[in-house]
Formats: structure tokens, C-alpha cells, sequence
């Protein structure tokens, strides 16, 4: 997608594959810097503290992170270690751990002196496959868009909630949530995106608005409080997620938050979407309520908050008075009972275990 | 309640009633300052600018207002000008109108010249009303938590989450939802408060938390999003909030996000009760969804917030890039059919016409 006109992926490789180039998200939307990556060390980082995040692009970032180990050391054991140490970085997006697999998959017939250059080429392949499959959860998406808007007066927009960023900047290009969306929009029909700020990183309010404003796609921002508010008032249409992890019988645990604006498009009849690339699947899971591991990040994500001050400056200001204390999920699981559907590569089915086991028995 | 220790209303007058004393509630927790109203003027902008907010302290301050305005003129023409400026300075609460009904019931049969020491008098009626009718709630609400309580292992804490501020801040004395905690905990019932922060103005981390604390209530601050996890988790016994405005029929009109927090209590089995004082009920009103204005107040209220800074000074900042639109929305309504029950000064009754008829037919 374009920023400020001119074309960007989220992570790039630069210095002929010794370096991983990645867009700096803790810093949007107040600044626009980059960073680059250079050893494994710097991709687990950017993974943990957030530069990066989003369960596609952080597949696509740790699989150039085992590169970049492969660059510094291909023995078994650095190869080994590698895989350990990025798949820590963060527990509930299974995406990291499918794109560690499969390099560390790929890798391990290989001998010594050939895994770096292998390295590099399949975590490129990741990449490229991600804006692939995207693009395909888009043309899918975009399906639903327009059945909504042939039902809407000429020039009246659809109206679609998002929780979180599931857009461009969280996967490698294009987004899941935002794909449709997109795809829609530039096809030329009216849509309005309500964009929940989601707190407590406000992930809504710093990276989807920011997105959608570059593109220029109709925004609002709204507090994760107004979601009920808006579909009890009929001026929601479609709500359209993304999924950090999703079971294979069609339980999503995406972004804390997300449940509840489930419930909310459950109680007023609007249609819940959620849109994910397969590999956020998890076929080993039936019950994400008690199998998915549910991030716990630090009460000062919560507590305090950065933003721009008066005089320009980026800024950190504490919330509520020192020494109180606060918990912090940073997701949840939303039954798939209130999912009207998911979106994948492959099409739209139903969020259950046999439609999902069908779509993929290929 | 206490702050260091030293009892405190939210608002008391001074100076041989010439002046009203308020906390400032739009500078806690960082900072804690009283502020004087001179004449009504000062008494709508505390209410409009959120200087005092909370239902029933709304009401205990335009009563006060029209107070002060009858030192200022007591005529026929003023008393209405008065009562019409007033009623104009928030929109959703109902308390605002019934306190200023009342007065204006009362002061129109006076004398001009006996009108300030009645209208003196009135309001302070009203503000002591309202401690009786809290402390009556506090009673009614103590009986649900020791009911939990009895179920629980020797010390393992009733867990309540709370949503905004229905504390002592909220009223004159004691709160509405907080009334039942503060008789638990000073009974020595084991209770831990979930505390939802409530965006966009946090009511919850600046001012529960902060009212909690001076009072020692254990007390943990979380996002709004994050009490459907919560309550999937079994880790919240009892949802207890207050209400702006109660319909005849038990919709409860509260601060927006409320609705989300109901549809998780109901979709868990977790008891959903709302705290009020009869004067938040508009016995006119039968449908809150559609009867009950719901106020919209500044996007800049999601789009900034302040905070105090790494260098001890309160600052505002800015969340999301210049020019982001935002939604802002104060309030939703939940409808009876989510409420468990209300807890008012009568005692506890089913959200619904005939219970609330049946509580309050005397």
C-alpha cells in the first residue's frame, strides 16, 4: 500500500540479505521511521516490543529473524536455538510458530553451507505469499461488500466496524480485515470504516487510522465503548476482524475487545467476519477458550500512554495515579457461535469445524 | 468519604451560602483541587465541563446553581431563565431535570424575597437525600455480595467489576454502585473491584480507582475491552454499575460501553445489577433505546488525553494523526432484559415495569 503516495511493504530485506528492513509501528502515528534489523537478537525485539506486530507479519518477520540467524551461524544447534528464541517472542499468534516450522522444515535437509541462501528465498516466499493470500481474502471479502451495498441507496456508504489493525501494516501487505475493504473501496463502492481505537495500545487509533487516511478510505475512530452503541443503532453493517489464532472448529482469538463487539453484532443481527490467512489456523485446537494461551503484557501499557503534546513533542503520560494496578490480556477468544463467517484464501465458510475441514481437505 | 484520611463531599457551600464548593474530577488523579461557583454561570460550566459528572451529583449541583442564582435575582423571569439554562447543560442524565423541578416546584410559590433562604435549603434537602438514599443502597446491594460471599473459600475475594465512575465521586456521598462495596469492605467482606478504565474520558482510571484507593478497597484497573475476557475466565462474581437515566420499563441509560459489559454478564451467567437512586428513574420513558437522547460530546475528548508526564507535569497529548475524525458518543442504553436487577433505595427488583411499579407504588 501507498504512504504518502509511494508504494511500501511492512518488512523488506536490504544489504543484500544482511539486513531486514522493517516500518518502526511503535512510533506511528506521530512518526514515520524504519529500523533495521540485523541479527536474530533485533528480530526477536522488534517481535516482543511491538515494532512489528500483527500475527501475519510477525510469521514474516521471524522468519527473516532465523535468515538473519542463518547469516550469523547454519550449525544444527545455532539453527535449533534460533527457532527457540524467536518462538518465545510472543505466545498466542500461531503464526510465528508456523513460520518457524516450515523454515526450520526446509532448513534442516539442507547442508551448512546452502541454508543461508535457502534461508533468505523461503522467508522471502512467505512474505510474497502473504500479499497472495491477502489479495485473494479481498476478492473473497469484497463478494460480501457488495451484496450489503446492492441493498443501499446510490451513494450511501457500508458501514463496517473494525477492532485493532488488521490491516496492511499487520500483515506483509494488502491486510486481512482491510483486504476486502480495500479492494472495495478502490473498485469505487461508498464505504465507512468505524475504527474501535483498541485499547490499551490503541492499535485503531495509531495504525488503522493512519492507514485508511494514506489510502484515503472514509474513517471514523471511535472508543471500544461505542461498537454496541453504533450496531443498536443500525449504523453498523458488516463487523470485519482479524485472527491471531483460530481453532479448527472456527473459534478466533483475536485482539482483547473482540469478543465483546462479537456479542454486540450477535445481539443486533449484524454479520461478524472474520478474515485470516490460513496459516493463522491452528488444526491442533478445538476449544480456544481453554486450549489458546492468552498473552498477559505489562500494566504500563495500560497505565500509561504516548502520544503527541502541544509543543510537538512525542510524549509519555501516566493514566492514573502512581501505584495502582492494572491487569492486561491482550486478547480473547471469540466463540465461533457468534462468527457468521470466516474469510480465507480459499473463500467464505461457515466458523465451524466441518466447513473449515472442507475448504481446506485439498 | 475520606481523602487522606479526612472526610469529604463532592460539594458543599461556603461563605454564609454565597459559594459552592466542588472537587475539580477533570484534574484527579494527578492533581486534587477544589473549585468555588459563584453564580449559576459557574455552576452549568462545572456540569457541562464535566467538573462534577455523575447523575446525582449532577442534580445536587444544578440544584445549588439555582441557588446560587436566586442570589443573583429572584424573580419570576429568573427563576425560569435559571431552571431553562441549567436544564441545557448536559443532556442525557435525568437527574439534572428532576432536581431542577423540584426546585422551581417549590421556590414558585415563594415570596421573591424568600426564595434564597428556601432555595438554600432545598438543595441542601437534596445533596443530604442523597447520601440517605445511597447509604439505603448500599445496604439493599450488601445482601447480593454477602450471598456470593457465603459460596466462596475463607478469603477468596467477591470479585465486582465496575464500569466508569458510580462512586462517591459520582454523587454527594458514598456512590450508587460503590455504596454495596464500600458497606462490604468496611464490614469486612473480602472484595476485589475490576475496574474498567472507560474511555474516553476514563472515569474509571482516574477517579474509581483513585476513590477506591483512598478508601482501600483492593482494586485492579483494566481496559474496557477486557472484561468479556474476564467473565469468560470466571474471574468477575458480579457486574455492578450505576445508571443516568432508569426507564419505567428498566432499560438503564449509562455510560457508553455499559451495553457490551451486560451482554458478557449475560453470556456468562454472571449477575448484572445497576445502583440507582429513584430520581435517575423517567417514569415517562418505556423504551431507552429509542426515547432517551443520547448526549454526543467533543471528538476531542477520544482524540487527546492528559496524563501527568515523566516530568511531573499534567500534559494533554494527542492519540491519533492531525485531521483523524472521531465519534463520541457518552452513552448506551442496556436494555432490562440484560439487567439481573436494580438496586435502588427500596431495595432489589427485576428490570421490569411491574417491579419497578410494585417498588415504588407508595
Amino acid at each position: 500500500m501507498k504512504i504518502d503516495g509511494r508504494p511500501w511493504r511492512s518488512v523488506w530485506t536490504e544489504a543484500n540479505k544482511t539486513v531486514v528492513g522493517i516500518i518502526d509501528q511503535t512510533r506511528l502515528p506521530h512518526e514515520f521511521e524504519t529500523m533495521q534489523l540485523r541479527s536474530q537478537a533485533d528480530a526477536r525485539l522488534a517481535i516482543a516490543q511491538m515494532h512489528v506486530r500483527g500475527a501475519p507479519l510477525i510469521g514474516a518477520v521471524a522468519a527473516y529473524g532465523l535468515a538473519l540467524a542463518m547469516n550469523e551461524n547454519a550449525s544444527d544447534e545455532a539453527l535449533s536455538q534460533a527457532h527457540e528464541n524467536l518462538i518465545t517472542a510472543r505466545p498466542t499468534a500461531v503464526n510465528l510458530r508456523w513460520a518457524l516450522d516450515r523454515m526450520v522444515g526446509a532448513l534442516a535437509s539442507q547442508t551448512v553451507a546452502a541454508r543461508p541462501a535457502v534461508a533468505w528465498a523461503l522467508a522471502q516466499e512467505i512474505a510474497d505469499e502473504d500479499v497472495e493470500l491477502n489479495r485473494a481474502i479481498g476478492n473473497h471479502g469484497l463478494a460480501l461488500i457488495e451484496q450489503i451495498a446492492a441493498q443501499k441507496q446510490a451513494g450511501e456508504p457500508v458501514n463496517i466496524l473494525t477492532h485493532c489493525n488488521a490491516g496492511w501494516l499487520a500483515t506483509v501487505d494488502l491486510g486481512t480485515a482491510t483486504a476486502p475493504i480495500y479492494r472495495a473501496f478502490d473498485k469505487g463502492l461508498a464505504v465507512h470504516v468505524w475504527v474501535d481505537e483498541t485499547r490499551p495500545r490503541n492499535q485503531g487509533a495509531s495504525l488503522t487510522t493512519w492507514e485508511l487516511g494514506q489510502h484515503g478510505v472514509p474513517h471514523t475512530l471511535v472508543a471500544d465503548n461505542a461498537g454496541g452503541h453504533l450496531m443498536q443503532n443500525g449504523q453498523v453493517d458488516l463487523c470485519l476482524v482479524g485472527s491471531d489464532r483460530t481453532t479448527a472448529a472456527g473459534d478466533v482469538c483475536n485482539k482483547i475487545g473482540t469478543y465483546l463487539k462479537a456479542l454486540a453484532a450477535h445481539d443486533n443481527g449484524v454479520p461478524f467476519y472474520v478474515a485470516l490467512p490460513s496459516s493463522t489456523i491452528d488444526w491442533t485446537m478445538s476449544d480456544g477458550l481453554t486450549e489458546i494461551p492468552i498473552e498477559t503484557r505489562h500494566a504500563d501499557e495500560l497505565l500509561t500512554i504516548t502520544g503527541c503534546a502541544d509543543n510537538g513533542q512525542v510524549t509519555r503520560v501516566r493514566l492514573a495515579a502512581l501505584g495502582t494496578q492494572a491487569a492486561n490480556p491482550a486478547f480473547d477468544v471469540t466463540p465461533a457461535r457468534l462468527v457468521t463467517g470466516l474469510i480465507t484464501e480459499r473463500g467464505v465458510c461457515a466458523a465451524s469445524a466441518p466447513a473449515l475441514a472442507a475448504q481446506f481437505e485439498r
